[in-house]
């Protein structure tokens, strides 16, 4: 076991960078003041940053883990508007005690989950820049680039009413992943497998918040789309963001999302059993339809799976990898079956 | 005053854009899940961080400046490969407590700062993206994106025994200004022109510490450079970077650099005075060889004023803004006037 301190920085640019792959468009790679990459149509560009103790603790860590899921939420923010990855910028702070170890796992994770990015849509992602320094917290700030071809990147804006609204992906496992976390079930799902005191089901969730794997291939199918947005911060949030910039009112079937809630019951009823301790022989009926809420609440306000929602006029069914959820009407704002739902979810700042 | 915590993320994010300049090469500007731009040429990109208490500490904190200091670092390492910058991505992360005017202050000095280099480089240097959280310690992550036309990039790997080493804009001030602020002379210039007790030329080197202005256009002189870099962590230690990649000797001419060091003399001369307590009437020629040893140490290894090193055969009087300072030869490492210099600067995790 070896910390940063005893190695100095170059000796772990060395070890990170051995994880790295390269690819066909780096003309200059980590190294000089600044990449060099060819470009084939417009840039697409975005960033994120993870901070521990307000995207995730040190209870809950796993360094590659963490390293996918900072790097899922930077590529389907590129993968949604239409683009092929082109590269990431990774910089990251950790403090001088971090073992050497721990580090390579977090860079690999980020490696990993880009290369699955690239296989999934037939490219290259490789890391081809960044900075590292040491810090008493962890930050992981990653710069996702990619391309748009031919076609025009698509955006929020587009929606028409009388478009369908589809998904692609899950959207609530991860939020119900991170209330099994707040509530104490174990983040590692190592130790978890082996207690059998925990259905597979919950560590599963927790799995999807700590480390998302988006469907990046099932953008390939809506490259007609009229808008697109990656979920998250929650169905309702970035449903009405797209109804928002785009000028109409999306409508959700809550029928459609059944077989989403259907897979958290389990999840809901542990914490609605272990929250409200009901007895099997009095209120079973209640705490039922709790879990249901429950689980519901987490599909429609639930963030960091990273499903993709979409809309377009084009398709009598379906595209392979999409459910149709919900169709775009005239008006304004989001309704669950006609209902009005509020479409202010997970916010920095309080508000 | 209105902290963050009474605004919420989205009126944050909207005062914080309102300071935000655009360009005609932006498709998608902030406010999608990610920026499409129109990149002409092969595209330069690099990221860096500055954290709190690694970097800078609350002590320091001006806002505006921190955001100078934050664009300028990476619109540098951008503008020393030849390019001109193309936009950037600022990650943003602050406490919750944080003052809306403060963050304001802070966005708009990296706009002030990329409209400069856009203004000295003719181009357009928008905030194109970004992300915004909360967190206790304050982190800016800004990736500097740019394109280089026609002509390649400039790297680190192309001198060749017999050209000139050249130097524009200054080393060594940023470094002084740091020792200044460490020995608890006043970082704020405002109080600190109202003290008569200290000289202006001291408080001038803790802004060039605190808010470092990179000379931008000298660049545009040095397009057919053989090799180029960015002094962040001092001249020996990056021209040494410069020697390695290239397989050359960089001999630095101690004479080239005294008019660098004779301005740093009054703030050595106050550091060597208040940390040895010199008596006038005895050792004076000791404290003056002192503080002559200290600014010359803090011009061959201090770096982030944000100099530029560059290395040309094609020069008989250095362009305008450059100054000779010394020729690569057959060999490695860095000498001064043939004397060895150590060339491993600052570096995180303490080796």
């Amino acid at each position: 076991m070896t910390r940063l301190s005893e190695l100095g920085e170059s000796h772990v640019l060395e070890r990170i960078l051995s994880h790295n792959r390269s690819g066909s468009q780096v003309i200059i790679g980590p190294g000089d003041d600044a990449a060099v990459t060819a470009v084939d149509g417009n840039l697409v560009s975005t960033a994120d940053m993870l901070v521990e103790n307000e995207d995730f603790t040190r209870a809950w860590l796993d360094w590659s883990r963490l390293g996918t899921k900072a790097a899922a939420q930077n590529l389907s923010d590129v993968c949604v508007m239409g683009a092929k990855p082109h590269g990431l910028l990774v910089s990251l702070a950790v403090p001088d005690s971090t073992k050497i170890e721990d580090l390579e796992a977090l860079f690999a994770g980020i490696v990993a989950e880009a290369a699955r990015a690239g296989e999934e849509l037939g490219c290259e992602v490789p890391v081809i820049g960044g900075d590292l320094s040491s810090s008493g917290l962890i930050v992981i700030a990653i710069t996702a680039l990619g391309t748009v071809g031919d076609h025009a990147a698509i955006t929020r804006s587009g929606a028409q009413p009388g478009d369908s609204i589809y998904l692609a992906g899950t959207i609530g496992r991860a939020a119900a992943g991170l209330d099994l976390l707040f509530a104490g079930v174990d983040g590692d799902a190592e130790v978890a497998r082996n207690d059998p005191q925990l259905d597979e089901s919950l560590t599963e969730l927790i799995t999807t918040q700590l480390a998302p794997q988006p469907d990046y291939a099932a953008v390939l199918q809506m490259r007609e789309a009229s808008a697109m947005i990656d979920v998250s911060d929650g169905l309702s949030t970035d449903l009405g963001r797209v109804a928002a910039a785009s000028g109409v009112h999306a409508g959700i079937d809550r029928a459609s999302l059944q077989d989403l809630i259907d897979p958290l019951l389990p999840a809901a009823q542990h914490l609605v059993g272990s929250i409200e301790g009901v007895e099997p022989d009095e209120g079973t009926a209640g705490a039922a339809s709790e879990a249901e809420e429950l689980a519901l609440s987490w599909v429609l306000n639930g963030g960091e799976d990273h499903g993709f929602v979409a809309s377009s006029g084009q398709f009598d069914t379906p595209p392979v990898g999409w459910r149709r959820i919900g169709e775009m009407r005239v008006g304004s704002g989001v309704s669950l079956d006609g209902v009005p739902v509020p479409t202010s979810g997970f916010s920095h700042f309080g508000k």
